[in-house]
């Protein structure tokens, strides 16, 4: 694949030109000189971007059935985007990764941030999970596992090919198993001295995420003696890590049963299996439920999913992260703490603080902001991506 | 000073009385029905605050002299502000920092976040620094250094009269011993492993600050084995917690000698002398000079003083941090850490990342961001007082 043979894709006059040069990673379809060349280059293409003056700009993964038309993946024009190019792309995530985790366990590659449009690498020791989540990533994945057992020695490479991501790009749905053999069961993984149960072939709402490893050990610290609720808990997030802060009780609470299950197997890993309980349910229903039997804890936890995972669901997703506040605050003892989270991109900082605030405010309680986190550094951000941000975690005392 | 005795301040009908009941807890002059009486209140003293239809709203402290014309105590109009009460605050503030942290060494008091505005409180083990920075607290000093003993059995506390926030309150500057004797030379402070030498008569340029503590905690995880420079070093703020960290060496830069010299003592103590080098001089200047000797350092850190200390003075606080930036980041080698610190008020979060990333991005460097931290617990935010959230940290990788 030398970037001579490829195919030019070339920006619009108008196009942001100077955005791209400055490090943002995408081109859109309106910012491209739709040609019938252009429209010929197949999903999953190299390309060379050119600007409105035909100046090469750099190599990139071209998608014209996505809305991201192009993704950058080299600025130079000349590189080669072979095995060798994708191995020092791996090599470079790794050096971070291996400077702040003392066990192999985080996540890899975190897409552009990476380096890696669009993939998304999470290694659990010897096994590591793909997502291709991007055409081109698709297309070389064999250079890419290839790389990435080269570089991290994994004897394990696991495809999970689920999730919104892949269909706007036009991908199907395929997991499978791209070397070795898949564990056999739940994997456990250490992390700020619980030990979780990983479900890595059993799909989203069993695997684990790594982004809230910083969060869960602020908020171990907070939970010394205490009683601790953990909405949203799915694998034990939050309520398995207070544990090992010194929790006396923790209840976590779930809609998927399945989740709920390996939290009781990592209480137990965790040695903490006395003092952990579960409770299956839609979370509001037992936010509700809790404060009717007169029920309060010294912290509560709410981790749940995107409510506002795009700006048209902002509004509505607002209203929900209030209504979880609301529902939250009176469970919190006088001078216990509550802990919100969001993943939304689309609820920005300032708003999802000011929602929980709202909530807060609501149920009649004052709070002290002590703390505010996001996602963990293996998960880091592109500063000319403000999508690439997206975690959140609001530490209240009330 | 039973509230019944107290004189009313009354809110104008179009003041912002809702945000003011949701917890904001100033009132501005041009909120305040200003006639004799109100004229005629002493600095100082104690009012009840009501509402545009003279409905109470809480016990304020009233400075006629401030901008801040009122603070409010406590929303219960009822409330009687004695020794209790002010033993309820510290005890309710000391609580808090005990769940956190291991030593005695913190931020004991953080001002309108702990209920008692205008009021800083740190705490070296047996000894307090106060610093009533608001009229009321310069009036009811005695009760409270009192409430301080009582709660925290502080055997000093010394009174830190200097700095903007007094004169602004039309305070005197006045340092004084109010209990006990002052510790003879600098107390050591044992911070993320490193002992730090706080200079607590000698003023602003020796003491110690406690809010860096967890970006300082980070950073060091980025240090092991590292060539560390930190510019703007205080007394050895980044530099000790990187050696604690394994860094290899350290090199730290500041325009006062006195600091430095703490900083070198602080790393005698620590057993890192022989890995520990300061450099004394303009930030800008050791900056440029250590460019044009071909040094390169793994990490570089940068927490200069608010260059945008008030709104009119943020475009050009913006372009320092940006000429920091600017400057810094091609001493940084390839995959190393470049960490960019604000105590800037008016530079939010965007303005301050956004400067920073122009800055990397006209030294010709790309970044990640790997984690933006704030100040730590013991400076807890009011979310409903914008201006209490200023310290950003920012941890790119380049």
């Amino acid at each position: 694949m030398m970037s001579s043979s490829f195919p030019v894709v070339r920006l619009k006059p108008k196009a942001n030109a100077r955005a791209i040069r400055h490090g943002f990673p995408w081109v859109y379809e309106n910012e491209i000189v739709i040609d019938r060349r252009t429209r010929n280059i197949e999903a999953g293409a190299l390309a060379i971007l050119e600007d409105g003056e035909r100046r090469p700009m750099g190599v990139v993964a071209v998608n014209p059935n996505s809305k991201i038309f192009c993704r950058m993946l080299d600025r130079n024009p000349e590189a080669v985007i072979d095995q060798a190019w994708l191995v020092e792309k791996f090599a470079r995530a790794l050096a971070l990764r291996e400077q702040i985790y003392d066990a192999p366990f985080y996540r890899l590659i975190h897409a552009e941030t990476d380096g890696l449009p669009g993939v998304v690498v999470d290694r659990f020791g010897d096994t590591a999970v793909i997502q291709p989540n991007a055409y081109w990533a698709d297309t070389l994945l064999d250079e890419m596992v290839a790389a990435l057992v080269e570089v991290t020695g994994v004897s394990c490479v696991l495809k999970n090919g689920s999730g919104r991501a892949r269909t706007l790009e036009g991908l199907d749905e395929d997991s499978a198993v791209l070397v070795g053999t898949a564990p056999e069961g739940p994997v456990p993984v250490v992390m700020n001295g619980a030990t979780y149960m990983a479900d890595l072939t059993g799909g989203q709402k069993t695997g684990l995420f790594y982004d809230q490893r910083p969060n869960h050990e602020f908020a171990a610290k907070l939970c010394k003696d205490a009683k601790v609720l953990d909405v949203f808990s799915h694998v034990g997030g939050f309520a398995l890590a207070s544990l090992a802060g010194g929790a006396k009780t923790a209840l976590a609470v779930d809609g998927s049963a399945a989740a709920l299950e390996l939290a009781e197997a990592g209480a137990k890993a965790s040695g903490f299996g006395d003092r952990f309980d579960t409770r299956k349910g839609d979370a509001f229903d037992v936010l509700t439920a809790l404060a009717e039997e007169g029920e309060t804890f010294d912290v509560v936890i709410c981790d749940p999913p995107a409510f506002a995972p795009s700006k048209p669901a902002l509004e509505k997703g607002l209203r929900a992260y209030e209504r979880i506040a609301r529902l939250a605050a009176p469970l919190v003892s006088e001078g216990g703490y509550l802990v919100l989270c969001s993943c939304s991109h689309a609820a920005d900082l300032a708003r999802f603080r000011g929602a929980s605030v709202r909530g807060i405010g609501r149920a009649g309680r004052q709070a002290q902001l002590i703390h505010t986190g996001f996602a963990g550094p293996d998960h880091p951000l592109m500063p000319q991506l403000a999508e690439s941000g997206y975690l959140k975690a609001l530490f209240f005392r009330l």
